[in-house]
């Protein structure tokens, strides 16, 4: 069964679902839409068409699954409800304080459709999400552990730039060895926020600016930074886009846990990404998602579902019988 | 919902579900049940009865779902199709090349049952083959290295005992730490058997024993020791009790890929786990797959499974507003 897909949205994210499908035998572009004007957007593959937004609604024939790449802010609290009205959907909501409202919005509108929307999938929230559940599920008595980076924040990026004097900036979250250490022993710490991560910022100041006021700024800047140990070095436009273009990420989950009534062993589960591009490997778990939904939705499932919600065998292109004889 | 379990034999496994169970509210111990004489075995929860097999046949309406803790070379390709026609049951099925067979058998007779039999649950096969499901298709152009240790082998730890001379035996599998490093890196080595694992020999040997040709018989052995950098410890049996009782084990799934037609960024995926007791471990994915297996019978759903068919949300006791709004 092949796929076509629809990307809604052309930014990093966008970019990294096309690089998935381009990978994907079973899956096919069929366009990629969007809000400005089609002419000024240039996409990768060949023979593709982009298209403005008002013609979506007169292609649901074609599209099997629209992967929706907008913010989380403004753009999916409106696109997703809205468009799974008429497609099989897939976004990467990621404010985890809205997921139940958006999830409610999303299965209305899907189940009056008869589609399926499958929100928030990605890595935080999705693999890691999953990854939490099956642990915790596993190992009941026990603690979890979150770490990210070494990789790049765009929010926190972003709120250096909005700094008077700044003109661009770069900003690394990373984990402290020493607390990745002592929770992958199993010895259980207790660890505060400015225990777990370190902030590393990079940042290109206006000429003549006051390097001294900008870096109080950030250290002292309330939720993004004053809770952390956080280092600024200030480096040139053309150092900053020769050694920090890309767009690392990755981390950990992890979760120690013990076993029986007297607790005597621990076992510690793991799973962790290392990612040279956040948005290429976003890009490719929805890719993946897309498969199960258009395939969920062949067999007559509709409504709102999250990656909790997929049994594993559905993002592979692979039938049940291959995956039983070879990836069991 | 609670789930009301049998475990059906009381070996190592057995006993590691059995404190499985006790950590899960939702889940019930009704009986214990042996091929031996009940009266010479004594479970760890209290009030809790143990059976001769001979009467589960009669206790369909007491068990929501059946472990069985056998052996997959004669135990389980018996016991799981034939328990299937009763109760839902779970089982560790572990020999890869026969799990289409053992499948085809637990389907028929589930499906004629209405019940719900899933087969290969564990870690490997299991956990690790679910985090190779889900990082191949994410990651459709990479490779895949699957690590083990380190942990004791009791294949290899039986294979020494049949050595004449020698009165007990434990094996350690121990992956090469170069051979991890490299492939963390991303650079997809090629590796040979010899480079990814050593094994480490601790063995009793009896009084008078050549202990010269012991080694030889190990480190020559065929399969098990030949294609491998194998040490050999002589120990007494004091010290194999006192530093070698435990059975941990654990071990790595990592998964490099590349996105892109370019191929430009590298990315690691890996799944990995340290486990003190490898039999409670294994108890505990079993216990958590039971809940899935009540639940899913609950909705009507029958016939053969495995970690690959079923959504991660059924493991979990939580509701699915509750993981929606705490775990994703």
């Amino acid at each position: 069964m092949s796929t076509r897909i629809g990307i809604l949205g052309y930014g990093n994210l966008g970019r990294g679902v096309e690089k998935a499908i381009a990978l994907n035998e079973d899956q096919e572009l069929v366009g990629v839409f969007t809000r400005r004007d089609p002419a000024t957007v240039k996409i990768a593959t060949e023979g593709v068409k982009v298209y403005h937004t008002d013609v979506l609604a007169s292609m649901t024939d074609d599209i099997d699954v629209l992967i929706i790449c907008g913010g989380s802010a403004t753009d999916l609290p409106e696109m997703t409800p809205g468009y799974a009205a008429l497609f099989n959907v897939i976004d990467s909501f990621d404010t985890h304080a809205r997921i139940p409202e958006h999830f409610a919005n999303v299965d209305a509108a899907a189940q009056k459709a008869g589609k399926v929307g499958i929100i928030s999938v990605g890595w935080d929230p999705g693999m890691f999400s999953v990854s939490r559940l099956y642990a915790r599920s596993i190992l009941p008595c026990g603690q979890d552990y979150t770490f990210w980076g070494r990789g790049v924040s765009q929010g926190h990026s972003d709120a250096i730039r909005r700094i008077p004097g700044v003109l661009d900036a770069r900003q690394y979250t990373v984990p402290v060895p020493e607390a990745l250490e002592a929770v992958r022993s199993g010895s259980n710490p207790e660890l505060t926020t400015r225990q777990k991560h370190t902030r590393e910022c990079y940042v290109v100041a206006a000429e003549g600016a006051d390097k001294a006021k900008i870096e109080e700024a950030i250290v002292t800047m309330p939720n993004y930074f004053s809770d952390y140990d956080t280092t600024v070095h200030f480096i040139s436009q053309e150092e900053l886009n020769r050694d920090h273009a890309g767009l690392p990420h990755g981390g950990s989950v992890i979760r120690t846990g013990t076993t029986g009534p007297d607790a005597k062993n621990t076992h510690v589960i793991e799973y962790s990404l290392k990612l040279d591009s956040n948005p290429e490997f976003t890009g490719s778990v929805l890719a993946a998602f897309a498969r199960a939904a258009h395939r969920l939705n062949q067999e007559g499932a509709k409504g709102a579902k999250t990656i909790f919600d997929i049994a594993p065998s559905y993002l592979s292109p692979l039938s049940a019988d291959e995956l039983r004889a070879h990836c069991l």
